[in-house]
């Protein structure tokens, strides 16, 4: 059987699949979201071995220190990755809510009624604890999943796709709800991103040459994680103090997730006072500062910002610092380098914060607070899919409800239309 | 300048305008709603003489009847443009609203503020009033709308376009928030497809072949409104009274559009009973049809239908008739051949009908009534840019609410993540 054609297969399962898991009660999902967290604990050591088989792998093929890292499991992250089920599982189901109806003259009842979007495939890279969280999220909202990990997390992701098969089997849902392509080959994924017959939504998650080449060769739609790179706006009306206290957090805490702050903007007139010692207390937390002119004019030894470095997505303890003329020139910017992530000002002043967030056209815009918070758990949405930075359907933070869609139904008694 | 520069430059003309249109006030927008209407009935005749250019143009190239007839305007067409642009003036704004606001433990405030998406690319084919309509319903919304019309109703486009840009500057609005594309080569339109930095959305409006070339070569998100195979399926638990009103209506009323019933299902138990003088009635309004091997076996003289028929969009007095075994018989057929556009089922019993309900996976579903509904005027959300067939986003009939996205905005009081 050739790969379009085993591809095909999967995707045709994976329809059948969903049909039958749009009509499962909630209860039956939350059984088998905690029959997968009990089967991956279980079958740690089958995990385990698989996951030594990819590290040694990938050590043979020179894979860097960062990659090997984010691909190698051990009981730390088997056990977060069941944790992670679980609150699945304790989470509203986001299936067959009704948000409102109306009769209309006619007497015809309309509503929108929330159900599974069908078949999503999840296209990524090394984390293998992708496989499982996308499975959790995609069962918990009523969709049948197609997996496709990258190459070098394949034992792995083969290992725990068949503890999930088992799990779904013990918990009375089609196995074939998750399919996972064993298909290493690239053309699997061409092949997959051209069936939008059977399949409704791709998610990529990883680097950007990943989701370029999604994006660019999808007939299905796709919706996109690019990304992050975050602006942290000090107006010459901020409480200086907690200014430096956010951008600290912003850049420090966690360098390399994609809500940490890249480029810090400072309002001309409280440049002289505020750059020199918040860049002397970023340094001493070992960050490397890339200024503009003027900030270069407070502070001589920083490195000459370029124009790439405003577009830089660090993931790293380096900051780009740029001095603005005012509020407008801040929006500018972000407006012009920003990925539309999550972005914030700090400030005192009303109506430049009510500008800010209106004007700023990004997911998650903050008013005196870190970029840190954009998350699905921290907003209170549950564990998330990943966070959207384009506009159709989902944007920012993304659960189980964004894994859904609506449709009407119409309650009559023989309208006809005039 | 060649036609890359040429859709690219005005792309970015859209994408400066969209910053401002984002800001504006409900009431701005619906003054200029309002111009518009005012500007497209004062010069009448400006737009009829282009659209006599193109109606000309069209004979010469013997275009069908139909063609020329959905490219023909008259005082009627005129006077029709210009009230659908009140009516969007009159409808509420749905850029602005917080649907939820909710506060965290730490005293996180987040909200989901609904915005504007941006860039709005609409590419349709013969009819001149979607450029008023496309126009009127993306400013409502607060989107810079980019169009592209087909190159037989180029004249009348354009003509159209210049009386709209009047009314926008007149309002105050900037004339770039509807962009015309003059330009009736192709690659106008494959350029523009791939603008994804600039352009947020693309709606295609037309027959399939426009769709499929849209969605194939398209890197911006894309809302589909493809066929409408729409059923209604008859149930031997049927008020069979109700049900040939029904049957009637969804056929006849008004055939060539996308919610007219296609395909009719009949469960056996009343087939007999039901299915010959139902067929005798459509064949009184004109209805030829194509019957199943059962259907033959009581009404011989129907023309056999065939596997093609269960698939066909007639548009047309041709109605497909399937005799099933029963519920899940016609759901099976609903699934493999329908195209989750609209589909009724006509039954006294409670049970059948929520399983209907939930099981087909369609836009619209109804119980005991037309399917000829699916409307975004009938179901009380105002004018529509079209109906929806694909679930991501939108998803039915589309009015302005479904041209605007949400971002989360977020206050805080200097909080930082732990």
């Amino acid at each position: 059987m050739d790969i379009k054609q085993a591809v095909l297969a999967q995707a045709r399962q994976a329809k059948q699949a969903a049909r039958k898991l749009a009509t499962l009660s909630s209860s039956v999902k939350d059984k088998a979201l905690l029959e997968m967290a009990a089967g991956i604990e279980g079958q740690r050591e089958e995990i385990l071995s698989a996951n030594r088989k990819d590290v040694e792998a990938a050590g043979q093929k020179g894979l860097s220190k960062a990659m090997i890292d984010r691909l190698t499991l051990n009981s730390g992250r088997i056990a977060a990755m069941a944790q992670s089920l679980r609150e699945i599982a304790a989470q509203p189901d986001p299936v067959g809510s009704v948000d409102r109806m109306w009769r209309r003259p006619n007497g015809l009842e309309i509503g929108r009624l929330r159900v599974p979007i069908g078949v999503i495939a999840i296209i990524y890279e090394a984390r293998p604890n992708v496989t499982s969280d996308a499975a959790g999220l995609c069962l918990k909202a009523g969709n049948a999943v197609i997996l496709r990990g990258g190459s070098e997390a394949i034992h792995s992701n083969l290992a725990i796709a068949e503890v999930i098969g088992q799990a779904l089997e013990r918990s009375g849902v089609p196995k074939e709800s998750v399919q996972m392509i064993s298909i290493t080959d690239r053309q699997a994924v061409m092949e997959l991103l051209t069936l939008d017959e059977w399949i409704d939504l791709v998610i990529p998650r990883g680097g950007e040459a990943l989701i370029r080449t999604v994006v660019e060769n999808s007939t299905i739609p796709v919706i996109k994680h690019y990304k992050g790179v975050c602006h942290v706006y000090v107006d010459d009306q901020a409480d200086l103090a907690m200014a430096s206290r956010i951008v600290m957090n912003a850049k420090v805490q966690r360098p390399g997730v994609c809500n940490a702050m890249e480029t810090l903007l400072v309002h001309q007139n409280v440049a002289a006072q505020f750059l020199p010692p918040m860049i002397a207390e970023l340094r001493g937390a070992g960050v490397e500062i890339r200024g503009c002119p003027r900030t270069k004019l407070l502070v001589p030894d920083v490195i000459p910002a370029t124009e790439d470095d405003w577009y830089a997505e660090y993931l790293d303890l380096i900051l780009a610092v740029r001095v603005v003329d005012d509020l407008d020139a801040a929006i500018d910017h972000i407006a012009t380098y920003g990925s539309m992530h999550s972005d914030a000002i700090v400030t005192k002043d009303y109506s430049r914060a009510m500008r800010f967030l209106h004007e700023v056209d990004s997911a998650a815009v903050y008013v005196n607070a870190s970029t840190r918070f954009t998350d699905g758990g921290v907003f209170g949405l549950g564990a998330e899919i990943g966070i959207s930075t384009q506009k159709l359907h989902a944007r920012g933070p993304m659960g189980a409800e964004d894994l859904t869609t609506t449709k009407y139904i119409i309650f009559g008694n023989g309208q006809i239309r005039e």
